[in-house]
């Protein structure tokens, strides 16, 4: 036997046992003729103490060959500390130890296994095994395992079932790039990984299984971001019989639940919000609603005054900063300067200080009279001290900017808390968008969203003007997940990939099996997928996905600790009948 | 709302109540003035009626336009059944259907939504979403979903850490053969999916987490057999700071667990059997316990006595099948037959009846009198009416046969019950494994697998002699998983590769990031991963691993209803930097 107990568990009702421990040495004190030793292991640390002058030659001979990140077993006698550390769960007590044993032992670590270490991203990539003994890092993937355990019993405790559906699928070009895998029994064919488990939930459906879910790797051959991974973790679900409604009180009930579990926190029941809402009163579908600073319309009171960026703009719209008016003209500078870089967009910024006498200072003064001021300081419900930000343009360009500028300004005033948690519901979305490059509708969601109801009929004569049946969960500006209610009926579905521009022959050969089984009885039906990266590193409180993973790749998806993708040898490509291409060729 | 029920709920407490239900058209029986649908869901089958009399023409119309498989929703009101049916779980009741909505229509299914089906098995993969409706398919993927929640639970509760392993991994040519994945973003370079999370969960032990869990997709492009599927699943687990011992307790009480939740059976404690004992009691490493017929070795009774055959052969052995020395001239041709099919390899059978008035009948009498074959049933513990079968040969060929040959008995008589559960570890196992074909030594388990340590010493003087620390869990004769306690020490691991033929620099380009780690602290571990697919289906108790997979893949690895694998787009291929190999070159 190993041990007899971890390092976290020990406690002053223990004292007098005899007891062995095994774990990482994390800390030597040796004041020659003390030495204490902290050992650690997943559950905790444990104070070891050697008497220098009682420890036979052979037991101080061992501990003063130890270094940090050794791994050794302890014997002794659990003892009462003098100096108690109320910092520790065991800090009540330490081990007398009677014999150490090296069990293996460890170069100097690359970087400091601390809460807040010296090693570097790149440094701690390709050591994860020894960054994953971090306390920040190690937490993040117990609280992503309770998650797990959460959601689970959640979905099974509501009927839900839990079923597998295949990695090895097959290549669609519909949606982002897919991995593939050549087949070797198949030459010349191949797999390709899924991007989400959409049509195999959908024939679940079909198959009478109404509530299904599963927490499910998906992939996606992407060009990748910070908050980006090639492989990633859904919590996947579908269910038949089911209105939109319904499926919104499900999932905003296993939020709730896991935000209760893992956290603490009860959320309050969940608004909804139309798209087309959300876009004019926060210009995105993915509003932060910790803060207000919404969306005010000026075109009716600033337009026709002369001020020719204005007259010319499609929208002009700003938002009310409160108790800025006191910025001085560097900071508006420095302002303007951030909407105007070519990651925001914006041509330039408009300011109306509200000042706390009741008078108004603007960029713009020259075309509008105090009382003009006043009636957007007025539609702004702004109070002396305030500070409008405007901005003009094109209805998008506006839109995007200004939404930056809202959250810029969020932060600045502190307004975005990680311990504030606000969800809501975005409902009512387009169902296609207009691409530009390729003359064509591109689903918004996918190809499978039903569309409302009562724009059923518009599908045909005006596609862009139909509603989706879709939804998304939105926590603090951050996108949670999303889904719609399903196309069901063979005829909708033709409609949509026409409407798509699919040819007949495109649509029966990607998704012949999904509209054959529409032809055998399919069940109206819904669903939706949670990012479950994102999910845990909202609740766990931090930007960044990666630490919620435990071997996550870096931008250029590559395994930095195991440094794949990697050749492979001639033999498998033969037998897989492929040639990889020459630079040169 | 789509129902208010679904259609196994329904007792007769509820009779007066409104209801609406939906589900799909099971069956309909018209009277005339009586008609009748069983409406299906997952949760059962509930009878509507409807009086030919007093419903309206156009319910009437509606229900005489339905057919099998359609979707329907009914309002109506819950009656008392006058002729009641027992066997159904609702067959206390029905619903006097008021008013039935067509949801969806269905053609007529390629087969049969019966327990026994008249579509054979090429169909049903095509039409695997109709199958699935299926009480014998529906009800394996319930038990698999509730098997699943059982496992985590289980380990959940005992303190194990889910965590998952990247999918793209990397390439390796030990065991059997990857599936890889072109890199996009770095060309000619390659992702490999796991055959197992191995290396993974040995890092996340170097790390700390010291219990792992996972219940994961592992992947093997391998000449596919009726049981093994290219992708399935696995409860994978590693341990820190662990006996052999305890690993054993832990996945004992797992599997009790799992058998008591899912299937009502209390197990018996698992023996322990070693590799050599099991090889020469029953010629295998999975014996099936569930009966005797063990093998009696005979070399000392049956050679030097003139039979040419036994006297050349390094083994012979037989076993005693009970009461079946009235087996008739025919009968015993036809297993002498048996055993000399190519696939189980004997030359040749001999047998000795042993007669009710205590003479003994053989094929083999010339050579040895009543007392030499008195000794043989004596040794084989044979009473009268038993029927000795008596192999020979070298001792792996004997073995081999003589394995099949007691199933195949076993099987005659109705002794391999799927209702009866004998499970044992199998323990000790050679570490290496010669290869003639390669002329050097294989890993029996994997590279990775620790030498017992009392043999450790003979690693690098005789490695063919070393025991494994390595156990497999066998139930009925089925090996349902399998571990070993690991290397953990760079250096055993270095002389392990040597001694499996790698050079430094083989074992450092595929396995370098494991041998560095283990230069940080690694701690001792283990582990084990059970076959889940396999497991699901020994509980259900079924042969077959594919109804417990929702879409399985057919023999060639293809996927017959979506039809993959496939060819994919040249744009696909030139993006990824590789060439199909046409079949002319």
């Amino acid at each position: 036997m190993w041990r007899t107990h971890n390092c976290g568990e020990l406690r002053l009702e223990k004292v007098g046992e005899q007891v062995k421990l095994s774990g990482w040495v994390q800390r030597i004190r040796d004041k020659g003729s003390l030495l204490w030793i902290d050992l650690r292991d997943r559950y905790g640390t444990t104070q070891l103490f050697i008497e220098g002058t009682s420890a036979s030659a052979e037991l101080l001979e061992i501990v003063r060959s130890l270094g940090r990140e050794y791994v050794i077993q302890v014997s002794g006698q659990v003892i009462e500390r003098i100096s108690k550390n109320p910092k520790m769960a065991t800090g009540d007590i330490e081990i007398k130890a009677e014999e150490i044993k090296i069990l293996n032992t460890s170069k100097v670590p690359p970087f400091t296994i601390e809460d807040d270490t010296d090693g570097g991203e790149e440094l701690r990539m390709k050591y994860r095994y020894i960054d994953l003994r971090r306390n920040p890092v190690k937490n993040s993937i117990i609280l992503r395992h309770q998650m797990m355990q959460y959601t689970r019993e959640y979905l099974a405790g509501h009927d839900f079932l839990e079923i597998e559906t295949p990695v090895l699928i097959k290549s669609t070009p519909e949606g982002a790039r897919d991995f593939v895998v050549p087949s070797r029994m198949n030459p010349g064919e191949f797999y390709a990984l899924p991007q989400s488990p959409q049509t195999f939930k959908q024939l679940l459906m079909v198959s009478g299984f109404d509530k299904y879910f599963q927490l499910v790797k998906c992939f996606r051959d992407e060009d990748l971001r910070a908050d980006r991974q090639p492989e990633f973790t859904q919590i996947d679900c579908e269910m038949s019989f089911v209105t939109r409604d319904e499926i919104l009180a499900a999932f905003e009930g296993l939020t709730k639940h896991v935000f209760r579990k893992a956290r603490g926190v009860e959320l309050e029941d969940f608004p909804l919000m139309a798209y087309d809402e959300a876009m004019r009163r926060y210009g995105s579908d993915k509003p932060d609603t910790r803060f207000g600073m919404e969306f005010i319309e000026l075109n009716e009171l600033a337009q026709g005054k002369g001020f020719n960026v204005f007259d010319q703009s499609e929208l002009v719209a700003g938002i009310c900063a409160p108790g800025c008016a006191d910025y001085t003209r560097k900071q508006i500078d420095g302002l303007t300067e951030w909407v105007k870089r070519p990651q925001i967009g914006a041509k330039g910024l408009v300011y109306v200080k509200c000042n706390e006498d009741g008078t108004f200072k603007s960029s713009v003064d020259k075309f509008y009279t105090q009382e003009d001021l006043k009636n957007w300081a007025d539609k702004a419900a702004a109070r002396p001290g305030d500070l409008l930000l405007v901005l003009s343009g094109t209805i998008a360009e506006t839109r995007k900017a200004l939404n930056e500028l809202r959250l810029y300004m969020g932060n600045e005033l502190g307004l975005r808390s990680n311990d504030v948690f606000k969800p809501l519901w975005i409902v009512d979305f387009p169902l296609l968008e207009w691409d530009e490059e390729t003359s064509r509708y591109h689903a918004m969601h996918h190809p499978f969203t039903s569309p409302r109801e009562e724009d059923m009929h518009l599908l045909s004569t005006d596609p862009g003007k139909v509603k989706a049946n879709a939804y998304d969960l939105v926590i603090n500006g951050v996108e949670i997940g999303g889904g719609s209610i399903r196309i069901f009926d063979r005829q909708i579905q033709q409609s949509m990939f026409d409407a798509l521009g699919f040819t007949k022959e495109e649509a029966e050969k990607q998704f012949g099996f999904l509209l054959n089984a529409f032809e055998y009885g399919a069940p109206p039906h819904g669903g939706i997928a949670f990012g479950f990266d994102r999910l845990c590193s909202m609740i766990g409180g931090t930007e960044s996905i990666r630490d919620f993973i435990a071997f996550p790749k870096n931008n250029s998806g590559r395994d930095m600790m195991i440094d794949t993708p990697s050749q492979i040898s001639t033999e498998q490509l033969e037998e897989l009948s492929i040639f990889v291409k020459k630079p040169t060729e």
